[in-house]
């Protein structure tokens, strides 16, 4: 498998990488029809089926077609009619990373023979899971889904040997020449210290440390950011549409990384305790960053927002009272007057899930969304939200995991209706159904967390096992064995 | 001792409160000589002894004189001859809330007839504790050590009666009649959804419900930047030199409110588990709000500083070559080519406690500050540092506490040669040494704390028990019991 999938990223990766005018992506066709993930291998017919929004029939890969990577198992299933199509996506890849050819980086050309594996020179691949959420439209979660894992690749390009090595990260490569300017006068080199004792002056010659993972965190931020950037270009051409969040695992080197910009969810199962491996980014979780940012360019508000937050609206009538009020550097509440400029709409609105940002968007970080404005107005949403992941990490070969122990991954479908400690038991409960070394355990996982979090067809809607509304929203799962007999091949 | 404080209170906080014009404080004269905390009441002998840099002589409250509320243990000392007079400042105190007797804020006259009591409004007050580690000068830590505890009583004067009114807090309190302006006409009040299915729209008529506590929180908040601007009044007219980090405890109706901006540390020890109760506040805690202000005011920079993180410094003759760089948003690091902005100096820079702002200070939450330049320039550093606290609370009605439960504060001096673990240690086998309803315990362990972390002074400068260096820094920490017999009186 990994020689196919070596070639998918050698012709994709040329069309991703920084050279400038490189606008267009040279992999597989985005935005068009509906589709859903290649991994599926789905008929046209079962396509067909896929899409039904009334019949809602759960998606799982076929046990007679090809098996993803781990054994994983996933399943989904399409909304109960909130979109055209399912704005979930979802990808899982095993990718080889290529040494940079470019003699801008790599100074010795035989690295690009392909004979580098025979001189000691090892390999570097990693494992990949996403999950993307779209709004707005499929488009920008089709795109991220076929392309994130090749900007993580090309990010990782540059570190095939730096991660290999067991030596600390170089702080600074070779580059190519450029012509120097004249040096420059710098004047605050020599400090005055306000705050140490005279034997604690700031020693310049300082180096810090830089750790591999933390290389790979970077690798993986900029990826996001190379991602949405691509998803910019092609928005200008009207080819995708809307945003997404974006849930991505990567497995490399022993370590699993997960990344989340949005309101998708990771946890790992392990030995029946719950370890969370990402958090929410809404405009609760993330108030005060985005109170900042519309405090500090209020021109971003466009007059009709304050960045203030009031626990209700304001009413004309109520100028000159005292409103409870929250700015951007405060946790608590406060009283004060009520004056003109407080009856704008308040910037964050909303509670927990309700919650909003300029009355639009509840999610404050993914993919896309560079189009998105505020309803009838020339006000944008995007300089509020930030594609940058929060990337958690878990050291594999520091623990010895039994086949029972999994990193779950789900969209907001699932966990709107469910908490963690509740798909943990569903998880344990159909596993311990299966011998452990049966591969089809962790779909059927998968399958049952969706089937239960979307319920059951009755009069009065979709219902749960204890009669409360089920998830109407689209619901993506993946369940990935951490210790299975399938595993790190 | 309440009716002492309640009428020091009156006097102060007529001059501390938000009415415009009211810039002068009419509390004590601040600035001035070398000052000591009031509590310690040290005879001009005395005060002269804690002034000296060499012998470093331990400073307690005698038994003799008067006990600080709940028996609160205190000791200090001088600094190694850093700076001219200690720049530790400390307050303990018990403070009385007087209702605000404005027209503007009470529509009923009769509140401020002095018999509320009588009538079933009972009084509100709290108990105090302060710590203020000062630098470039002590002229701000003395100031808030004298004052921050009555802008909190400032803060609280509206909250009288709902704090002790079981019922939610009103989320809108009457105010004066102003002319009102014709209404707007708001157009984003109809906004589009592009996240949730159509039953969840965004419901304008939303309350948020904000708690007691979330009160007193922003109280708390409020008073450190009302306390931040009268110091600029103050620095104005060249009274108050320097800056800050403040540490400030309010025991309120039950409740322990820990408020921190700065590097200095507090900590619970219950049971001989330890609970943190703040966190410090340094160029390496807060680098993304930083870096995150220099990349949206870029102007803040001076055209002399990039928002750019490097592990190290760049040389003029690496233009060209790739070195490794944290962004705002990045928590990883990667790889950039060197451009000749990369070659200012960085906003963040050094490690641990080495690191600076501006290569000028080491923490970035506090009070005053507001006349702090880049050495040798124009570049101002405050827009860069913040005045509000974090505040953490504690229930102290949760949980039933001995005579050896304690709260301990202490400004970086000592935390800078010990840890929590070690404090916890010496504070449980000094306590163990004494009757439990022993007064003087608590300021025991303070002294032990800090004659330890002081160490003794060798042929090679003080000295701790294990030869490591000692701290030449003030050292001032409070030994709180949480449940000691002198307690809640």
């Amino acid at each position: 498998m990994l020689g196919r999938v070596r070639t998918a990223v050698a012709q994709l990766v040329g069309g991703l990488g920084p050279a400038p005018g490189a606008h267009a992506c040279r992999g597989p066709p985005v935005g068009g029809g509906f589709s859903r993930p290649a991994f599926l291998q789905l008929t046209s017919e079962e396509l067909q089926r896929a899409d039904d929004h009334a019949g809602r029939a759960v998606q799982s890969p076929r046990e007679s077609r090809r098996r993803l990577p781990w054994s994983t198992g996933y399943a989904e299933v399409i909304n109960a009619g909130k979109s055209q199509h399912n704005e979930d996506q979802a990808c899982c890849e095993v990718v080889v990373v290529d040494r940079r050819c470019s003699p801008r980086c790599n100074p010795v050309p035989k690295e690009c023979t392909g004979e580098a594996e025979g001189q000691g020179r090892k390999d570097l691949y990693f494992h990949y899971w996403g999950l993307f959420d779209g709004h707005a439209g499929s488009g920008a979660a089709v795109m991220a889904s076929k392309l994130l894992h090749l900007h993580i690749c090309d990010q990782l390009r540059d570190l095939v040997d730096i991660l290999q090595d067991s030596s600390p990260p170089p702080l600074c490569l070779p580059g190519i020449a450029l012509e120097l300017p004249a040096e420059r006068n710098r004047a605050p080199l020599a400090q005055a210290d306000v705050e140490l004792p005279s034997d604690a002056l700031p020693r310049f010659h300082l180096e810090k440390a830089v750790s591999h993972e933390s290389l790979v965190i970077g690798a993986i931020e900029n990826a996001f950011k190379r991602m949405d950037e691509q998803i910019e270009r092609e928005q200008m051409t009207r080819l995708v549409a809307g945003g997404c969040c974006a849930l991505a695992v990567v497995y490399l080197l022993g370590k699993v990384y997960v990344a989340n910009a949005g309101d998708s969810r990771a946890i790992i199962i392990r030995n029946g305790e719950i370890i969370p491996m990402s958090r929410e980014f809404t405009p609760e979780t993330e108030r005060q960053r985005l109170q900042f940012l519309g405090f500090l360019r209020p021109e971003l508000l466009g007059n009709e927002f304050t960045h203030l937050e009031f626990p209700r609206r304001i009413q004309h009538k109520e100028l000159g009272k005292k409103m409870l009020y929250r700015d951007q550097n405060m946790h608590g509440w406060a009283y004060k007057r009520i004056e003109e400029d407080d009856l704008k709409f308040p910037l964050i609105y909303g509670e927990g899930k309700k919650a909003r940002v300029m009355a639009t968007i509840g999610v404050t970080r993914g993919l896309g969304d560079h189009d998105l404005k505020v309803y009838n107005s020339n006000i944008h949403i995007k300089p509020f939200l930030s594609c940058v992941p929060e990337v958690r990490v878990y050291d594999l070969t520091q623990y010895e995991h039994c086949p029972d122990d999994v990193l779950v991954l789900g969209t907001d479908g699932l966990w709107d209706v469910t908490n963690d400690r509740e798909v943990a038991d569903v998880v344990t409960e159909v596993l311990m159904g299966y011998e452990p070394n049966d591969p089809c355990r962790y779909t059927m996982a998968a399958y049952e967390l969706v089937v239960r979090s979307r319920g059951v067809l009755k009069e009065r809607g979709w219902r749960l096992a204890n009669d409360k509304l089920g998830s109407g929203d689209d619901i993506s799962v993946f369940v990935i064995p951490l210790g299975g007999p399938g595993n790190y091949t």
